[in-house]
């Protein structure tokens, strides 16, 4: 699940691969995305902020992916806002999580999608470096169900 | 001047060479960093969000860093926040642009750095594709002098 999750990534998004994103975690409703430090050092020796804004952005999307991919919803997912609060460089390999809102917010979601064939929702998450927060993630996404062809 | 910019990215951060971002443009107050959509493509043959957020993250702190340097300033910039509007998806090689505060903003950035050895900017600027924007980023930033060694 984890390997087809990766491969996904690394097959549909190629700078993933760059990146070094391997999906380490995903328990229904939070996702951990993982990447090393290597190749996503900045001047200073630490994580460059590209990146984990990159990888945290990645988080998100990946978690409605699969939780989307569950319930077999064919739907397209794009984001549409990201804010990030770096607070202390990372100085090592890095996870970014990505967490589902509250249960009411998720129905909410799916019964917009249900209903309009677009719906927007709100995905939370960190980075974390060793075991310390290192910053924080707040991403906006919209899932549209695709026009159905007319013939 | 735009060629050792590029050159110093690619050296300092080596993911941007991946990215494929250069730098196009630099006028003293704003930067045009431009990125080929090839290297970045998603799952939708369109820019992946990640990139889009990492080439205007690189867009503002390759702004800060020519400005500073120009006033042989010895300082570390780094990002502390970023926040970044999607507005379209983008089908085509894109730009981030950064521009500089008013002046007031900056000549207020550059006394706090003098005085405390640590200053706040905010820095602003769209992601353009073809001629149309498709996205707007602010990012807040940190520069700080570094501690004199004792001996």
């Amino acid at each position: 699940m984890r390997d087809d999750a990766t491969r996904y990534l690394h097959e549909q998004i190629p700078i993933t691969r760059q990146l070094g994103a391997v999906v380490q975690g995903y328990d229904g409703a939070t996702v951990r995305l993982a990447a090393p430090l290597a190749p996503n050092l900045n001047h200073r020796s630490t994580a460059f902020g590209g990146s984990l804004s990159a990888v945290a952005i990645l988080a998100g999307w990946t978690l409605l992916h699969l939780k989307l991919r569950e319930r077999g919803a064919d739907v397209a997912l794009v984001i549409q806002r990201s804010e990030i609060d770096f607070d202390e460089p990372v100085d090592g390999d890095f996870v970014a999580t990505a967490a589902l809102p509250p249960a009411a917010e998720w129905d909410r979601f799916l019964a917009t999608l249900g209903r309009h064939g677009r719906a927007r929702i709100h995905v939370r998450g960190t980075i974390e470096a060793g075991s310390r927060k290192v910053g924080t993630y707040e991403g906006v996404y919209v899932a549209l169900r695709p026009a159905r062809s007319g013939a």
